[in-house]
C-alpha cells in the first residue's frame, strides 16, 4: 500500500476502504507516515469528504490508538454530554451534577478554552483546591463513587486524536465534518460511555455558523457515534448571543451555582435543563420528556443537584464551600460599564466579540500558552428582547489588567445593537435530532 | 501572515496576493515553513487552482530560489525545447545539435527517466565518456563555443523546484496545471533563454492522457511563459504510440543519429524537423515555417547537423565516433520476438505498456536508485498502420537481465492491438499554440 495512491484515491472522489483508512491513522500514530502526507490527504478529505462508513472506520481507528475506558463494573446507564463550544456556556457545570443525582453515571473529560470560547476546565479551576488533572484511575474510581467527575484531555484516550488536531489546526483542515465528526465521537466513545447527547451550536459565536451547516454536522455526529454502537441526541441550539449573564471563569461557575440553586438566567436553565432531560431519556431515567423535567426539576427543588456538585467538588479536592463564597463570587479589580446613548430595545448581541473581549481582559486563551486570569469578566446585564432606558447599563467589563481595555470596549460596543422596537423572539432550540 | 491563514485563502477559492505566495516559497526553502503546511497548500491549489496572475508570481519566486544564468554575453538567439515526457522521444537529441547548426544557441537542461518514460540524460550516457554533470560554468563555455550541450539538473537554477516536486511527489499534488506550468517555466527561464517551444504530448502514452488537457496546460505554459518575457510556442503532439522504432537508451540515440544522417523513421523526423522550425522562427532564422524546414533539411544534408553533434559530444567529454560505430550500435545478450499470430494491420501500439516493458528489462528506471542498463530495449518494428503477415515479428525485446521479462513480454503483447483492415490514420501533431 502506497500512501501517495491512498491520498490520490481520496483526491480523485474515490471511497477509501477500511484497512487503507487504518493503514494512515496507524502508519501516522506510530510515525512511519510522516505529517505532510497526513496533511495533504486531510486537505484532498476537506474537499472530496468521507461517507459514513469511511468515518466510522476512521473513527474507530482514532479509538483505537489508545485504551478505552472500561466501566463494565458501573451498575447503572453513563451518558455524556458534549457541546461543540460557545460563549459563556457553562451548561456542563450545571448538568453534570444535576443528571448525576438523578442516578446516571457521568464521566466528563472536557477541553480548555481557545479563541472566544471558554473551556470547562479553566472555569472549574476557578475553584480553590479543584484538579482537573487525574489520573484516569482517580477519574474511574470517583466516578464510581460520586457518579461524576470533570477531567481534563488525556493522552491516554485517543492519542491520534491530539495529533490529528494539531496538524489540521496549522494547515487549515479543521473545518471538515467527517474530521470533526471522528474527533468528538472517537474521545466520546473512548470514555467507555452508553449514550452521548450532543449540543450542535449554530450561529454567529459558533464554529457552525448557520442553521444548516449544524445540521450537516449534527446529523453526522448522530450516524457515526450510533453506527458504532451509542444511544445519540442531539440538540441544534442557537448560538447567538453568549448564554446567560456571565462570560469568564469564576464568573460562569458562580452563574452554574445560582442554577443548582434554582435561580439563575432564563436561557441557561432553559438549555441546561433540556439537555439534562435527553440525557435521562437516554438513560431510562424518565418515560418522557415532560417526566424527565420533572424529575430534574425535584433535584433543583430538594438541593440534590446542589449537594452532587459539592460532592464532585471535594472529590476533585476542591473546597465546596466556594458554592457559596469565596473567590466564585469575588470581583476583579476594575470595572468598566457601557451604557445605552438612548433608550430601546436590545435587538442582538453578537456572541463572538463578546468572548474575545473577555479574552482580551484576560478570561480566554489567544494562543495555547496564555494564562488564564479567573476573575476577568463581561457581564452581558440585558439580553436581546429587553428593554433599555437611555444611559443605563448594558454591559460591564470586569479586569485586573487594562492593557487591551480599549480593544475589548471597542468589541462589546460594536457587539450589540439597539433599537426602538422590540425585535422579534428569537429560538434557543432550533432542532432536535435522532434519527437521520 | 501566518501560514495557515494563506492555505486557508486558496482553501476557499480566494486569490493569492502575491506577497503571500513569496512568502510561502521563501519560507519553504529557507526551512521556516514545514512539509506539511506546503502539501496541505499544494492540496489545496490542486483543487482551487491558480489564475495567470498567481501562477506568474509562483514561477517567478521559484526562480528567484537560485540563480539565473546570465547569456548577456552571447551574440544571437538563444532558444530551448521541453517536452513534458513520452515514450521512444529522442528528438532532443537531433533537435539540439540540428538546431545549433543553424546559428542558434541551445542550452539544454534535461531530466533523468522515471517509470515508462526514458530520460535524455540517460540516453546521452550510453556515448562513451559522455558526461552530462558538467558545472553551470562549463556548461556556458561550451554554449558558447559549440552554440548546445546537454545536461542535467542542477542545484543552481530554481532549487525551490526540486524541494516541491519532492514533496508532490509523495503527497499526490502532481497532476496540478499551476503546478506544472511553474516547474516547467521557472527551470527554463533560469537557463536564461530568450524564446521556448514546448512540445506537449497528449495520449495514453503521456501525462496528460487527452488532447483537451494538454490543450489546457500548453495554454497556461504559453502564457506564463509569456509574461514572463519569453517567445514561446507550444505543439500539442500525440503519445498514444512509441515515437520511432526505439526505446531504450543507446538504440535511441543510434536512432537520433539515423535522423542526423537523413535517415531514420517517418514520425521521429516530422517531430523532430517541426518542433526544430518552431525554434528557428523563435529564433527569427526563417521568415516562414517552409523556409525554416527547408534550412534544416539543408543542415541535413550537408552534414551540418551531425557534424555539431560530433562536437557537442567531444565538448562533454564523449568520443565522437560513436555515431558511427562502437556501443550505441552494440546490442544486448539475448533477444525475443514478438510475432504476429495472424496477418493484418497494426491498429495501435500502446506507448506506456512498451515504455514500462523498457523500464522492466532495465532501460529504465522503476525508482530514482534503479541503474540503468543502457543496451536494453523494445524494438517496436512496425508501427500502426503498417501490414503485417502472420507469424510475422512485430515487436523485438533486447536485454542482459530476463529476471522480468515475462512481465515485459506480457506487457508488449497487451500494447499491440492488429486488425483485419487498415486503421483510421492518426495525426502526430494535433495543434499549434502561439496566442490563447
Amino acid at each position: 500500500m502506497r500512501v501517495a495512491d491512498i491520498i490520490a484515491q481520496k483526491r480523485d472522489g474515490g471511497k477509501l476502504a477500511a484497512d487503507q483508512i487504518r493503514f494512515l491513522v496507524d502508519g501516522y500514530v506510530q510515525g512511519r507516515i510522516p505529517d505532510y502526507q497526513i496533511s495533504s490527504f486531510l486537505m484532498a478529505v476537506y474537499f472530496r469528504s468521507m461517507d459514513d462508513e469511511e468515518t466510522v472506520v476512521l473513527t474507530r481507528a482514532i479509538i483505537d490508538s489508545g485504551i478505552i475506558m472500561d466501566f463494565s463494573r458501573l451498575e447503572g446507564p453513563i451518558i455524556d454530554k458534549h457541546s461543540t463550544g460557545g460563549v459563556g456556556d457553562k451548561t456542563s457545570l450545571v448538568i453534570a451534577p444535576l443528571v448525576a443525582s438523578c442516578g446516571v453515571f457521568v464521566p466528563m473529560i472536557s477541553g480548555r478554552g481557545l479563541g472566544h470560547t471558554g473551556g470547562t476546565l479553566d472555569k472549574l479551576e476557578s475553584i480553590p483546591g479543584f484538579n482537573a488533572n487525574l489520573s484516569l484511575k482517580e477519574f474511574k474510581e470517583i466516578v464510581r463513587r460520586v457518579k461524576s467527575a470533570l477531567i481534563g484531555q488525556t493522552g491516554d484516550l485517543a492519542p491520534a486524536d491530539k495529533k490529528l488536531y494539531a496538524l489540521r489546526d496549522v494547515t487549515a483542515t479543521v473545518e471538515s465534518v467527517p474530521l470533526i465528526v471522528a474527533s468528538i465521537i472517537s474521545k466520546k466513545v473512548a470514555e467507555g460511555i452508553h449514550g452521548l447527547v450532543l449540543d450542535v451550536k449554530a450561529g454567529s459565536g459558533a464554529f457552525m455558523k448557520t442553521w444548516e451547516h449544524a445540521r450537516v454536522l449534527a446529523q453526522a455526529l448522530v450516524r457515526t457515534a450510533r453506527l458504532l454502537g451509542k444511544k445519540v441526541t442531539a440538540l441544534i441550539t442557537s448560538m447567538e448571543e453568549p448564554l446567560g449573564h456571565a462570560v469568564g471563569n469564576a464568573v460562569e461557575v458562580a452563574e452554574a451555582v445560582d442554577v443548582l440553586k434554582g435561580a439563575g438566567p432564563e436561557d441557561l436553565k432553559e438549555l441546561s435543563f433540556t439537555l439534562a432531560a435527553e440525557m435521562l431519556l437516554l438513560a431510562g431515567k424518565a418515560r418522557n420528556f415532560d417526566d424527565a423535567r420533572h424529575v430534574l426539576e425535584q433535584r433543583i427543588a430538594d438541593g440534590g443537584a446542589l449537594r452532587k456538585f459539592c460532592e464532585i467538588i471535594a472529590a476533585q479536592g476542591g473546597d465546596p464551600r466556594a458554592i457559596d463564597d469565596g473567590p466564585l463570587w469575588a470581583r476583579a479589580s476594575h470595572r468598566y460599564e457601557i451604557k445605552s446613548p438612548r433608550k430601546g430595545f436590545i435587538q442582538s448581541i453578537k456572541a463572538e466579540p463578546i468572548g474575545k473581549a473577555a479574552m482580551l481582559l484576560g478570561a480566554g486563551r489567544e494562543t495555547v500558552d496564555s494564562k488564564i486570569d479567573h476573575t476577568a469578566a463581561v457581564w452581558v446585564c440585558k439580553k436581546s428582547g429587553e428593554e433599555i432606558g437611555g444611559n443605563e447599563v448594558y454591559c460591564a467589563l470586569e479586569f485586573n489588567d487594562d492593557r487591551r481595555l480599549q480593544e475589548a470596549i471597542a468589541l462589546v460596543e460594536g457587539a450589540v445593537v439597539i433599537g426602538e422596537a422590540p425585535p422579534e423572539p428569537t429560538k434557543l432550540i432550533l432542532e432536535r435530532i435522532v434519527e437521520c
